[in-house]
């Protein structure tokens, strides 16, 4: 590895690409390589459509995660980027959200960790989901001395019971969109439903942003975020 | 008030200016008036000092907080917004991080709103001090389903004991610098102090980020903040 060579995961936010921040632009401008996930080789993944927005002109590598098989996908990841730090590059992984929290780029990082433990390995905040939705809809997600728990309900609805069980905590779970009627009625029945809002698709076509009694009535994204505020 | 007039909060980040969103560098320069919070009117506030480093030339009018009053504080401030709506005018409230979480904004933003009904106000969302110093630090915050609680120790050490139960969650504590040497005890007996990282003035001269176990063994500020990942 040449001494230049450098993985930093880069977060580029939810969705619209003036949520980069200043310094992301700049480490993916600088970059010699930007990697962007996606589901498929021929399929622009969101990350990479921010990048193309944000930062136009700038070469994009993707490459190619199969949620059916994750840990061969970062094992190919991880191969794509230990070949291009051994040639002495410096790679801009973008992700969505933040590089820290809930992202695949911790994944590969710590597989090139294991490859090149001398891998110079950096990351670059991103403004996460919950914030731009509480940004759209209004929404105090804490003020003072409140709590708050962030919690993903791939394992189902029952994350939301334990983070309701204080009043002052508020919840933001990710995730959730499959179970929407059922975290509903566990908001209502713990009396938490008003205020509740939801986001899918956030700064991109399609996006909603509306009071979860209202979203659980019909089909929401995988993806979607939620945001309980604390009990007024 | 006039059909432009307008209230936005906008998150200028931890302190480094590159972590501005193109968003927030845009709002803040469309402005008619910056206005930002400062502990005196002869005093820089950091939130100032960010944006005069990412927006030169920007005017900037500042608002006394003192902590001692903040009632009052927080009722003068509202009055210089509401001053500014009835002149048609738009208003940017630059804030440290995030303005939807743990501040001042959302308290001023309420005053506002109780003066104004009909008054526009929205948010800008921005990187908090957290995601700054899992970054520079190298922290891996959450992966895959883990947990995270946000909780401040204003009220002193004992949120952490809670919040340390589950060894499946991180969490992130604010405004712990003055119960560091305790927070670090309570880490050792819960098993979670190896990877616990500190920092505090982020991106500030005088900026530092350690492990916890290091920083217990001197004075920290007030407002540093504390990252525990999950058990590994």
């Amino acid at each position: 590895m040449s001494a230049g060579s450098a993985l930093i995961g880069v977060g580029v936010g939810p969705g619209d690409p003036e949520l980069l921040t200043l310094r992301a632009a700049r480490v993916i401008r600088d970059a010699d390589v930007v990697l962007a996930p996606s589901s498929a080789l021929d399929a622009v993944g969101r990350a990479e459509s921010i990048v193309r927005q944000a930062c136009p002109g700038v070469r994009i590598e993707r490459l190619a995660f199969d949620m059916g098989d994750a840990a061969a996908s970062i094992d190919a990841a991880a191969a794509t980027v230990v070949a291009g730090l051994d040639a002495g590059r410096r790679l801009a992984f973008v992700t969505l959200g933040d590089p820290n929290v809930y992202s695949t780029f911790s994944s590969v990082a710590a597989r090139v960790r294991e490859l090149r433990p001398d891998a110079r390995i950096e990351t670059v905040p991103g403004i996460m989901a919950f914030q731009e939705l509480a940004s759209r809809s209004g929404t105090v997600v804490l003020q003072n001395a409140e709590r708050l728990a962030l919690v993903t309900a791939l394992d189902g609805p029952d994350v939301l019971d334990a983070a309701l069980t204080d009043p002052t905590q508020a919840v933001v779970v990710y995730k959730g969109g499959r179970h929407l009627p059922e975290m509903a009625k566990r908001l209502a029945a713990a009396g938490r439903l008003d205020g509740a809002v939801m986001g899918e698709l956030l700064g991109l076509p399609g996006e909603r942003v509306l009071p979860v009694a209202e979203a659980a009535e019909g089909p929401a994204a995988y993806l979607a975020t939620v945001i309980v505020p604390p009990a007024g």
